[in-house]
This record gives structure tokens, sequence and C-alpha cells, in this order.
């Protein structure tokens, strides 16, 4: 992280909750991380609190406070992030927090593990996510001009560039083969991708030649320039179209998948679909200093405050944070317990259609840590 | 259309079939055009054969011939598209003819009905999707540079007008009336949308504030600014990424989707896949002056020539092309003629999980008309 720990095991990891029912779910993973059995290998954690969303811009004008990157910066190894609330209307000076992070901290892959829990009815899928996370429409560079009968026409600029397209394609074949390392561990029965690992890039380079083009392109060449060390990695394609029809026909098809950015916000929403809910899909932001976890869900205002929401997403998030922080056998613990829960399928937010609350599913994971 | 009718009822439309697949699926379509009992008031056809395509512009270097154009222009009153294939790679010159061709006869809405039959075990959903058919990605203004270190920068530009966003949104508004007066004539059991009629506005304005933010205030400036036409129909917005998990979870929930170039081509082939197959979704390409049917689905080289085509998305786009035209009674005989076949479930090619030809399909919808 940007802050090195001072004693060896310790952890300092931000906390931002940010709005809505990020002040449930991330009270959550806490509790879930201050739970975990301690090993000496384990991380000894220390929290802090930090501002930031669409709240906070209201009553201070600023959406991610100078603060609160000044001390992720200077005092933390990773961090925890809510959600955060969109104003329906256009704000002026408003700007989203999230997308702000990411680019600051240079987090600049966002990794969406969507499985299902055996046996629990829906599709069956072990997919991971791959998002770009720091350009494509995501830069925010816009413009209005008036057109010569007083119409307004408005533009984006859309970047690809070869440096984050590489860096985002590695990190895909790194973690198709860490992905097929982890299955040895898995009895053949009980897995549900059995072929070689594969990567599936995304793109819509028949209409955008030049940018998917280049996207395209650069992450083959991650495979084609590395032959040594992903030739025991498929790699297939699909337009992003044709991705969410197939992923909706044939989800077990795919393995790790690597997108763009707002292709990956799309396509990573369309899979938690096929999991039950997108309560139970956690992300995390990931750079080569620093790490964010983040439930892929929104702040979800209509059901804030009730200990309705469901906390799982959030806590698979903290579980990411710790494996892209290197401790891999303490988040194994935390999956291991969710799964236990899901499985169980007695305890369970209204999302997943049971009526237990965001404390007793977070009670039922802690006890099976 | 462009080309007046010279006698009345006297319609000619130029069919081409293009790539792969395209080249069976419009002569099935032609081939129910063609068995349409014919009424006092009913088009006499003529078909004309144009050329376009990938394969054309790997023989004749252009993918979509002048005079594939001239002869739209001057003779045609609608025209048929089969599917384009994409190459592989990034061909120089090389541009697809689809795109063009919306473009050069201003088609400014794509029109994507995607509905369940009812009683066929798929999800119930009965969506009209209007899809701004002539900006957004879909411009095609791209530049390539070369960073600091040598590495490669590519932009596109994302165009969104206000001229074009009100003319996609009227088509909505107006769709969503003409649904409405068509469902009074449909049983209350049978009808699938049972609520006012409503629009909803897919958009990612919580990044592209500026873009997304001029679609979404004109779209809603359509029901704002009229009123005395428009009150009767309801109005709700979805970011495109809960949409895309929304239309899963809930496809009930819409009726008409309004959305930009490109998040309306993601969210057609995802409702494509909630009734079944991409080879049952037809669309009609739709200007103030011409009306072009396709297919959803593409070219599917792997398929094409083998008579496993499903001719029923292509089918449907002629039965939407007449409707589009003013021929309504006719295009509601073919709809009716393809439900039936599909409610019965007996001929059926291979994607509906049947073994029928693609010709056993056309004479089936034929028998029926
Ligand atoms: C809140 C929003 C800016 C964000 C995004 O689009 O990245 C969210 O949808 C996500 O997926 O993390
Ligand atoms: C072939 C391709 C250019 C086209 C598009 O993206 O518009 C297709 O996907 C469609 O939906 O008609």
């Amino acid at each position: 992280g940007f802050a090195t720990a001072a004693q060896s095991n310790k952890v300092t990891i931000g906390l931002i909750p940010a709005d809505g029912i990020g002040r449930e779910v991330i009270p959550a993973a806490r509790q879930v991380l201050e739970s975990l059995p301690r090993s000496e290998s384990s991380p000894r954690f220390e929290f802090i609190h930090l501002d930031a969303g669409f709240e906070h811009f209201q009553k201070h004008g600023v959406a991610l406070p100078e603060e609160t990157l000044a001390r992720l910066r200077g005092e933390c190894q990773g961090a925890l992030f809510g959600a955060v609330s969109s104003p329906s209307h256009k704000v002026a000076g408003y700007s989203s927090p999230i997308v702000a992070l990411r680019k600051h901290l240079d987090l600049y892959a966002n990794v969406r593990p969507v499985a299902s829990v055996a046996g629990d009815g829906q599709k069956q899928l072990d997919m991971l996510i791959i998002r770009e996370n720091t350009e494509c429409l995501y830069i925010k560079q816009e413009r209005i001009e008036t057109d010569a009968n007083g119409l307004k026409v408005a533009y984006a600029d859309r970047k690809i560039s070869e440096y984050a397209s590489r860096r985002a394609g590695q990190m895909a074949f790194n973690m198709a083969l860490m992905r097929d390392k982890l299955r040895a561990n898995v009895p053949a029965s009980e897995r549900l991708w059995k072929g070689k690992p594969k990567v599936t890039i995304v793109h819509k380079s028949n209409v955008l030649s030049v940018t998917d083009g280049l996207w395209r392109e650069t992450v083959r060449g991650v495979k084609e320039n590395n032959q040594a060390l992903y030739s025991g990695v498929d790699m297939d394609e699909q337009l992003v179209d044709s991705m969410v029809y197939r992923m909706f026909r044939e989800p077990e098809a795919f393995d790790v998948v690597v997108a763009p950015n707002l292709y990956g916000d799309i396509i990573s929403d369309g899979a938690a679909a096929l999991v039950g809910s997108l309560g139970l899909v956690p992300s995390a932001n990931v750079g080569d200093n620093f790490v964010v976890g983040e439930p892929v869900h929104g702040s979800a205002p209509d059901i804030a405050g009730q200990q309705k929401a469901n906390p799982i997403a959030a806590i698979r998030s903290a579980g990411l944070l710790l494996e892209h922080m290197g401790y891999s056998g303490d988040a194994a613990r935390i999956y291991q317990a969710v799964d236990g829960v899901l499985r169980e399928g007695l305890i369970k937010t209204p999302d997943l259609g049971g009526k237990s609350t965001t404390q007793e599913v977070t009670d039922a994971v802690c006890k099976r840590l």
C-alpha cells in the first residue's frame, strides 16, 4: 500500500461508507474483519473512518474531500468504499467520488467475481470480470455547443490507451492463471469451470475500429507476446452486445472476461442478475500500490437505514481486499463463511426472498468464520 | 418513402441480404410477403435485389455500393436488410454498411419490439426498445495518437444532440400511445402490460452529466412540453447498468424503453436472450421518409448456408416494415401467423431446440397467414 505498515501485520483500512446503505454494509464488513480468528500470519486491523459521497457534497460542497485522499495515501494500506447516491438532476460541481478515487489512486483494474453458490437453484456460473477502471467514457471530458439552429449538441471523449489496456489485459491473464491454480484444490465434482483457463475479450471493434481495435489488439498482444507465461490460457472474444446475450444464455461459457470501463460496468450488473441479487456481488479496485473493496450495488436510498440491505457484497469485498493485499488465507475464510450461510439458505435479506436483517446476516457469517 | 408509388398500392421493396444467414432469412421474409392474402387495401409488392456487406467489400472494395443507395432512394418505398459479417481483424477501408445505411437514409429510430409469446415457458415480457440510431459512438469519429513514451492513445467522439434526442423521444412517446391503443383490442387476460403506457429513459448521467444529461433532459422535455399529447404516458428512468440488471430480474416492469445508440444496441440483445433466441427479434430502422426492416441477429457464419437459421426475426421485420409504411392490417396478419407457429411449438429451428429448417418454418408461417 501507499503507507507501509509500521509493525509487521498491522493493516490500516480506510472505511468510506459514503451514502445510503453504504452506512450499513461497511460496518458489517468491518465486523467480519474484526471477527476473523487470528493466526500468526493474520493481519491486525486498524480502521479509520473517512468521508465522501453525495450527502457530504450537499453539506460541505465536496464529494471526495482532500483529507480523505491524503489519509488514504498517508495512513492506509487499503480501503472499503460503500456506495454513492446519484443526484436525479444535474448538480453543478458534483462529480462521482468513486470515479475520482479510482483515478487519483490509479486503481486501474476493477475485479468483479460473479459466481453462483453451487446448488442455489440459480443459473450456474463462475465468472471473473476485469473491468478497465481509469478511462473509456469515464475520463469525463465533455463539452456542449449550440448548432446553427440554436439547438444543443454535446460531445464526450472516449479514451482507450495502449498503456491502460495492457495493464487490464495482464491482470486478466494473471487472474486466469491464479484461478486455475486455486481450482486445483477444489474437488472436480464441485468445480463449475472445468476447462483450461480462458480470457474473453469484450469489445465493439466492428463499430469502434480505432479505439476498440486498439483495446482488442493490445489485450491479444498480452498473450501473444508472453507465450512462455500465458500459453496455457485460452483466449476468445465477444462483441459487447453478443456478450450480454451469451452471458444470459450460457453463463457457464465464461471464465475471465476483460472489458473496457463502460462495458465492464454494464456486464457486471448483468452477471449480478444471474446470481440472484446485486447484493451478492463484490469488487476490488486494484492498483499496483492500493486496493479499494467496493460492493457492486448502489446506495439504494429506498431501503437505507432499515436494516434491509444485504451485507454480503460488502463482506465479500472485504475478502477481495485481503486477497489483493496478500492475505489469501484470511480471504478464503470469509468466502467460505459466506458460501456456508448462502448454501444453508436460512438467514437472508429481502433481496433474496428472506426476512433477515443486515445484522443477522452479518452475525451468521461471523459465526462461521 | 423516397420514391413515390406510381400506381396506388404498388410497393417496391429493396432486398439487401448482405452476408451469411442474411441470404436465407431475407428470401424467407420475401416469401411471407408474397404469400399475404390480398385485400383491396393490401400492397402489391415488387422486389429488387441490392448488394451490400462484408463479402461484397472483399470482392468489390465497397461495403455499401452507391448503386444500392441510389436505387433505394429512387425506386423503393422501403427495404429489408439481412445481416452483416464483421471482419475479425481490422480491415483498411471497411466500415459497417448497416451503420452507413442508417445514416445516409436518416433512419433515426431503431424500433425493436421484444415480446414473449404467452405461455412459451420463458420470462413474460412485452417491451419496445427505441434505440436512437444516428449518433452516440456510432458517428465513428476516431483518432489515434502516440504518447511521450511511444505508446498509442486512441479517442472516439460520442455525440448526443438535442435534435436527435428529441426525435427519438417523440418516437418513444408516440409508440407508447400507439401500443396502448392496440392493447385495447386484446382481451385483458391476454395482456402482459396492464398499466398506463410508460416510457423508461435509459442513460448514464451519473457519469456522463453533459452528454447523457442532455439526452435525459431532452427526452423528459418531450413529455413535459407536450402535456396535452402525453399526459397519459408515465415516464421513469434507469441508469444503463441497472437497466440491464432490472430487465433480467423484472422484465415485466418495462413498456417502452428509449436509449442512446450503444446502450440500445446492448439492451436489445439482452432482451432477446429473455425471449429465447436472437432469432426471434425484429427491428425497423425508421426515418420520416423510409423504413428498413432488419433482424437483430448477426450473420452467424457458423450456420450459414445450412438451412438452420431462424427466419422469424426477418419475417417479423417484414411485418414491422409494413406497419411503419402504414399497412398495419397486413402487418398484424404476419405477427399472428408467427405467434401461432411459436405457440404450437412443433416447427422450430435449432436455436429454439427444434430440428426444422428455415424453409419449413417459413412454410408454416405462410400456411397460417
Ligand atoms: C456509481 C457509478 C459511477 C459506478 C460506475 O459506473 O462505475 C457504479 O455503477 C459501479 O459500477 O461502481
Ligand atoms: C452489426 C452492428 C454494426 C450492429 C450495431 O451495432 O448496430 C448490430 O449489432 C445491430 O444491433 O444492428
